[in-house]
């Protein structure tokens, strides 16, 4: 199709997918002259893909394009889902020397109870670290959240199996990678949002008074 | 203590300070003369919180002004959550007719299973529409993340379990509803990357191939 037609098979502006292909966020339509190029089925899915990630999931351009690019280098699986995390998680701010080194040693002794690798230079930890400070330095009456880190952790570890079922659930190399940025992306929007519902009912049943 | 001081107490330039008190999320000292006010612990307090959700939870500075007017209205804590809940979750985008009435069925269905209130004008049901409905319209291969619904929506439900059991340890009623906003954005942040490391593991388990 031409780029008036995958305009509108995506519903999408001309400009906006130019935009795109320019980005490097779309890969571009086999040329058929000097002006004009062809593009599949392929190049919507893609069109899809990134609307979800900019709209649903609340990325910047800057952010899909590097997520994007970790689906496409074809790297080993393991390694592609390293590179669209670090994408995702992005990078933490610097904390102080004395809370990083409390908030490591937590990380390190919960990543040993529940067998996960946590090294201290990787986005994830960073983005952990900086939490963990900042709901220490909010008071000491949010002890209780880092008392429930363990079934916290154990609740991620639920989750996390449900979510590697789900993707190993489909046939192609592409598909796993395509799948876990979804999944990444939309499930936590998805776990967001229900979890406030379920945070709802479970406020309603211990807060709201019972009439009489 | 004077501007200058609280400023050195939360660690933040007087300019920014200013800058809380005229968007009203920091509420005004105690005026001692028509150019001075002093301010007390719970002002070092709210700028600490008001940090904490700008970088931390990753809010703007207008849903901070929502999530703050909630915690400040002093309205019952059920109704609190509820208006603190809806400033988190903002707007969702208008999906159409057609897909959006199977994700109200969806919703609805998965609701009643789990005891849950699902009306269809709350922001969080409208934030789950669409993600249900830009999964749906990804691929039909996403369809293994919606069959998988209900065990998140278990695994949520003892979440909410554990998040309310954190906010209940809180002594004050201003505590509970700080906490929970805390544990709201905080507590997604921190869940976030705890899901990341999670998946990490049980990614590496099943794609890494195994050394000879």
């Amino acid at each position: 199709m031409r780029m008036a037609e995958l305009s509108a098979a995506s519903g999408m502006p001309v400009a906006t997918v130019k935009y795109y292909l320019r980005e490097g966020l779309l890969q571009p339509g086999e040329r058929t002259s000097p002006n004009q190029a062809r593009y599949g089925e392929e190049h919507v899915q893609r069109l899809k893909l990134i609307r979800a990630l900019l709209d649903v999931g609340g990325l910047s351009v800057a952010t899909v394009g590097e997520v994007l690019a970790a689906v496409d280098s074809h790297a080993p699986t393991h390694e592609v889902l390293g590179l669209a995390q670090r994408a995702l998680v992005g990078s933490a701010k610097d904390v102080d020397e004395e809370p990083r080194a409390w908030a490591l040693g937590v990380v390190t002794d919960l990543a040993t109870r529940h067998g996960w690798k946590a090294e201290p230079e990787s986005p994830t930890v960073a983005a952990l670290v900086l939490t963990l400070c900042t709901i220490r330095d909010l008071a000491q009456a949010h002890d209780g959240l880092l008392a429930r880190l363990d079934d916290y952790a154990t609740l991620a570890d639920r989750i996390a199996e449900v979510d590697l079922d789900t993707v190993t659930s489909l046939p192609s190399l592409d598909g796993i990678v395509e799948a876990t940025v979804i999944g990444t992306v939309l499930g936590d929007r998805l776990f967001f949002a229900l979890r406030r519902l379920a945070q709802s009912a479970e406020s309603g049943r211990r807060f709201v008074p019972q009439e009489g």
